[in-house]
């Protein structure tokens, strides 16, 4: 292999020669860098009422719910996965670049499980405007971004009011036009579609395994029975109803210790010799958040 | 099926009832519907010399050059295809959420070939301004940004100089750290990398059949022969040296016309019922740029 497009993991920071342009960065330490020398403290293990195992055939997608800024979809999202109601059905509506919705395609099941619409959370009041960890960064589609529950989030601070972002990997509830009808369909994006934001309630973010998510087959509902219906979810469950020994160790960055702040400068500008031309810039959607899958952080 | 998450394409134009946010815009057409209303002058069919046919066995991808944005990088990129250079080689190096690269992993063919390495087009003047097409909204990473060929890029106006933005399906050549150092090897973006911009010389962009990118297996090249080579590369042809039968009626929407300006518009603010929010902005690479395949536009 001769040649990657990103700087891999370097061993020593390195001085930047050449520099066609933007400012010459001497040693820094690169994201990958600051995440190997962060300290545990700097990491959470999610709580296992929170992280939703979703198994296909192809492997294993975990999902972290945020019941602070979706507490009646995340509350629902959390019984229906307890009921297995969603074990053998599909993802029955993937659309490249858009999102891959699952769920209850006939509406068989729902109409068994008594299911009422839920009320929209498209924004929800945060007690402590501390639970808000800013990113300094211009956004187009809200005034203030940042994270809340270590996930990419917008605050609005006069009205005090949160929510999430349809970046990647975002899961929520599909409704019809009226807000107030989510039930038990569920989407996750496979591209930002920050249009959707306060337009629907999202409730949680991939952790881990997009990779699966992405490859899925696509198909669209056409209509009648003998369409396609995609690929099926062997099964949903909760991790803390899974015994340990199948559970992963993930551990996520928390958002707003200094870490996080020294990873965040290093993805505006990224001291890597690999780079000529700094933004000085990070979208809150371009941010990969750091995930661990290891045995301690 | 119950529930969309978004508006399918509607009949007539729709009132908007119940808003809670946002102002109501009451009769505008949605982009469905605006570029079903087009007129067959809004669209362009790409040049066959500057379309490349990429053949997996799961099915077909269609990458649009830029010869204005990167002129040396398309004709090395031209020549490779119509030497057979990618036949039979593979996407070696596929990592979820960045990019699919492919190429000669290891050197072979590239050493029997002579192929030198090229000068960086980073950035490439633009004789006449009037080829950009600005795209009004604020941007972290440009000052200006717009499409040139009908793709995202950004402009620089006191300098005079564009280049094509590192958006979903965004095509360029790997290079080492050195800027003047890419041969052969190239990726396709799997989700916007912007950080990349001015970075790397972009020279197109996947027109058609992204969704065959997305799902290439992950695969990451560790060393040695045994490894996964990823997804082999059937064939990649120039549409111009292909039957017309077999070419796809491919058009593209033209940046600037009116009715690109109107599905800009219907794209900041979505008229359809289905929204209570609309942010009024849109980010450049969240905005999918129209292709039909059709018979005719």
């Amino acid at each position: 292999m001769k040649k990657r497009i990103v700087a891999v993991v370097l061993a020593l920071p390195t001085l930047l020669t050449g520099a066609a342009f933007g400012e010459a960065l001497t040693g820094k330490l690169s994201a990958d860098e600051i995440l190997a020398s962060s300290e545990p403290e700097d990491w959470r293990r999610p709580d296992p009422n929170n992280l939703v195992y979703l198994d296909f055939k192809s492997g294993q997608v975990v999902i972290e719910l945020s019941s602070r800024l979706a507490p009646q979809h995340v509350d629902r999202f959390r019984t229906l996965v307890r009921r297995g109601f969603y074990d053998g059905l599909t993802f029955y509506r993937v659309i490249d670049g858009f999102v891959a919705q699952a769920g209850d395609a006939f509406g068989r099941r729902e109409s068994q499980d008594d299911m009422a619409p839920l009320a929209a959370e498209f924004e929800t009041t945060l007690g402590d405007a501390s639970d808000f960890a800013p990113l300094e960064a211009q956004d187009g589609y809200a005034d203030h971004v940042g994270f809340v529950d270590d996930m990419p989030a917008a605050f609005d601070g006069e009205r005090k009011e949160a929510w999430l972002l349809h970046c990647t990997g975002a899961v929520a509830f599909a409704r019809a036009n009226e807000k107030d009808t989510a039930t038990t369909e569920f989407y996750i994006t496979l591209q930002p579609h920050r249009y959707l934001d306060k337009n629907i309630s999202v409730f949680g973010r991939v952790l881990y395994g997009m990779e699966h998510v992405q490859a899925l087959r696509r198909v669209q509902p056409v209509g009648g029975e003998e369409q396609d219906l995609g690929e099926e979810i062997v099964s949903m469950r909760l991790e803390a109803d899974i015994p340990a020994s199948d559970r992963r160790p993930l551990f996520v960055l928390k958002a707003g210790v200094d870490t996080f702040d020294a990873y965040v400068e290093a993805r505006r500008n990224r001291p890597e010799a690999f780079f000529y031309f700094r933004p000085d810039y990070v979208d809150i959607c371009q941010l990969p958040l750091p995930v661990r899958a290891t045995s301690s952080p």
